[in-house]
């Protein structure tokens, strides 16, 4: 398979790091820019850095000299991969876009621009064919931590679904690495997330609708949601309330949701966890420190009662909520041949 | 007014203190003894307690000789306080009241016994007035510590109410003080905590209900609940999303929360909050480490979006939720002149 | 006696809310100016302050309009109390001594000038007298907040000591509100806090010294010190490893802690703790979470074995640390008719 | 080389846990039996063990039936490794003794029997060699968690030492998994943890000093020890000041450290460390969430001044403190060819 070149915007961040740590050794998708904020260029990533995530920065990434934002230090790479702050972003993306580059990008502006695929590949890779009938370049978001991960259950059971309500117990480290201080958090929950109860429910809908090139059609279910920041270091919880068109059979929903493969699978993408929904049977799970997997979601508290389908989910915010999503992406689109 | 004679079982645990702490300087309730585990029985309070409670163990406690769980050691006392675990209480106070004795508990057996009032008194001390038909010694129930903050704010709006969706995040001090490790909950979730949801639904439905003599007859609205435990200390949070018969405007929501005032509150009771439900304008609030009232359920993000009233709610799990409600139980009953 | 008015700099951050919170309703010092940063300059303290503490902003305080750290906002007040951040003071501290305000800071800067007394009330009040004789303003230093609470056990027992080992677990609070992210220190220890060890040292040296009106004279014993910041929110405490000249019967030095009484206590000082040592008998005394005073220190885990003496020291880093000892200062001046 | 069969005692506790982790695939060492309390024997290790440690339980461990801790049960055993409670562990290990069983155990009785080698194998594996004049079966002990890592730098340096001054930062699992609860350590410091200090004082001067067939000589050096208990869940800390004989230059002794190799790594053995002690040269290094090694300890913050050494210490309680030594010990032992 040809080699893919990627830049990755904001590598020094957390997201950025997850970047640079699971490129390394990539099959086919070779970083050759890292690039960092202005007081940072020119100097070494190895130097720079500083290093959140267990194991040490990969050898590749060390001697890379960072380089800024600007089109011009993008120029020879296929893909720029953005990492970047959502304050940031639009500015950046924009002129990166402006200069015929291609970008996949994890921050939030331009997500539910009718145009723009908002892609969790297992849910809705076939929102990505809508490029190939686009001429030039293309910018291909990806969801909200959050929507990225509760998205995935819902997918082998949407049509069943009527109604949504969600809460969430979502992880510090959805704030960054200084997100957050200790004095505000330890031994407190939050329940507030500016803007993200909005996102999760207009992103859910745009995921699990139809995509055509110039507009979209959501997938037209209320999705109430209520946004909590608990005191956990990694992973996103969700406790999904789902109000069923009919009552149906517990283990039926178990069965769809284990059984479930898509377009990753089928193609066995390196960045594709085998089994996507990983649904557990102890009582007590899923917990953030014993159940998180980085690309899969658990689930776990299955019941039906009523019309109403109760399952607690989750995810690894930082992996399957950002910077995974990002390389699986870029891995369907190289399969789908976009690339 | 005549002075109450109490004593309290369960006297060193988390609740238990409350109540002694609760007590101390009390207008017209007394205590006259405290009675614990076998192992402490003959000891002085002041030495046995491990005092939990901020500041020091209250001074009319201190050399109180703590008794057994025996009628023989509660024989002039006019009401007995229990404060026991789950797993005990039941034995102890069958015994108790064979014995002639009455008897206000928090624990969780008989709280569906169709003859026992369950009660929280803003929400329905009308239910004690069953009592006046009773002859002899009688039993009373405090609900489990969740159901006892939840049904505060759903009484002032019971009938607007279709259908509830609650999701807890419950703090570490519910299960006690050596209840959970820190290994085991220190960044992490637990989402289930063993038979809190079949009790909320169930207690929820009782005191929301009519009582009789010898049965009662349900609210009859399903509650569909989810529970999870959080690295919190104190206080228990839920997160509400109440289906409504129709829309309604959250102002008036709001109003009706703000102006709720029960018998508690215009008898001017000892342990009565002023203002039983305090709604928040923060747009961050409630947080256990912020807004956490010992008899007041804190309520913020009140929201009505269609036909759903989005809440999330915040109370004390040791004072209204267990100490304190016992108390005011027994202030009501004496207003009541049940007692 | 004659009120005293004062300004409080940085009264926004931890430490100026506290000194905020202890000057309502004080019977002689008087708030009459509050001053911010730039851009909360003009708009009135109970909107623009994100209150950390706990009960409500003061009442006084509410309405203040925040002032500029320019010294023609300061024209009337007999002393300007600072509780700026350290990399801020030296500039502003300076410019308002040049105009002839007079000045006790909490900040580190000019804490060692040789001219400067630097003043933990209860250990070296009388180093105070010096500015007897100097004419004109002047400025007066609080120590380090770790070096505060250390100095206070030592006084009463310095002349028996060689050498010390002091081994600190300071909490989070000591950094800021927002000092450090929860992903840094939960769960950790980081056994570095830049600058702090070299602080000690000299301040200690410093306060157990003497004061001479343009120079003083060191204690002149090592005192070898390491810092560590752990997952505490309020309290510093420190584990002291005392060489003495000879050994001694701990019950003597035990004595000599409980019984220690300075000029604050004699002045029956408003913000003065009657007891500035309390010694705790409780064998895994002192723990933050259980036996922190605002002003006085707690001392347990007392041991002479050959020649060393160990004790564990914890005190409020904000309040004896930081905004208390401040206030005490003032008062101990005003006591002293130095003001 | 000949296989060895062992057994572990407690193994389903978290050192237990360890050990059968750490079994797994080794390339001489044969778990063929795995004991627990009464209640379990006779069932499954994978059914019945709480796992709590990461990754899933090791194949080979999960059909093993647990058995009881009587001889009878560990017949065809070469070595008993014994992982059990200190309270429980004399009985036990003393029958398995005197019913001609060799025992390797990190319980702490018998650790100072003048007889019995206490050996943590880089810094006193000679002490083994006394058994080879011993006929019959043997006791071995491993030391204190605490003691097995602080012992590890000091021995390169040990001439050097006149006396120690030592602070300990232990984490939450060195009291077992359930061991501390949430309500008492989260946020706090205990600065007390019983019979610690006396332990690492005595078991250090028995480590670093001669060992002979039926008798010990001490170090010979005071080393004051205070002992605290900080809310981290995985790696003691402790700071180390050390008195020397003489000043010495700081880059020798990180030399020293940084050089130190003893028999385990002449003999390559599986489990020991390439490099036993980390010089870390990071400022604030080293922290339990970083700087984590499972054998290997982590040394930072070294510094000289006048004749005091003062070094950080980081160690993993449950691998180079507690399973893993027994390993190493046992695999010493093979090496040495006594057994």
């Amino acid at each position: 398979m040809d080699r893919v070149k990627v830049s990755i915007l904001g590598s020094t961040g957390l997201v950025g790091q997850w970047m640079v740590k699971l490129l390394a050794n990539h099959s086919f998708i070779e970083v050759i820019k890292l690039s960092a904020s202005p007081g940072k260029v020119g100097r070494k990533y190895g130097e720079v850095v500083h290093w959140f995530l267990p194991g040490d920065v990969p050898e590749y990434a060390r001697d890379l000299v960072l380089v800024s934002t600007d089109p011009s230090d993008h120029k020879d790479v296929d893909v720029v991969l953005s990492a970047l702050p959502n304050d940031v972003a639009n500015a950046v993306e924009s002129k990166l876009l402006a200069s015929g580059l291609n970008v996949i990008s994890n921050a939030s502006p331009e997500r539910m621009n009718p145009r723009v695929p908002l892609i969790n590949p297992e849910v809705n890779w076939n929102h990505l064919t809508v490029l190939r009938e686009v001429k030039g370049n293309w910018l291909v978001k990806n969801p909200n931590c959050t929507a990225a991960i509760i998205s995935m259950p819902l997918k082998p059971i949407n049509e069943l679904i009527r109604e949504l309500h969600i809460v969430t117990l979502q992880s510090v480290s959805g704030a960054g690495y200084l997100g957050i201080s200790y004095l505000a958090i330890d031994g407190n929950v939050i329940p507030f997330i500016k803007g993200e109860e909005e996102k999760i429910d207009a992103e859910i809908n745009k995921m699990l609708g139809n995509q055509y090139v110039d507009h979209y059609v959501p997938w037209g279910k209320n999705v109430y949601v209520t946004t909590t920041r608990v005191p956990v270091k990694y992973g996103h919880m969700a406790v999904i309330h789902a109000v069923l068109n009919d009552s149906i059979d517990q283990k039926q929903i178990i069965e769809r949701l284990r059984g479930f493969r898509s377009f990753p699978q089928e193609q066995e993408l390196p960045t594709a966890p085998r089994e996507p929904i990983k649904v557990l049977d102890r009582v007590d799970a899923p917990q953030p420190m014993r159940d998180l997997d980085p690309m899969a979601v658990s689930v776990g508290r299955v019941l039906v009662r009523n019309n109403i389908l109760r399952m607690v989910v989750l995810g690894d915010n930082l992996v399957r909520g950002a910077a995974g999503i990002t390389i699986l992406t870029l891995e369907t689109m190289k399969a789908l041949k976009i690339l």
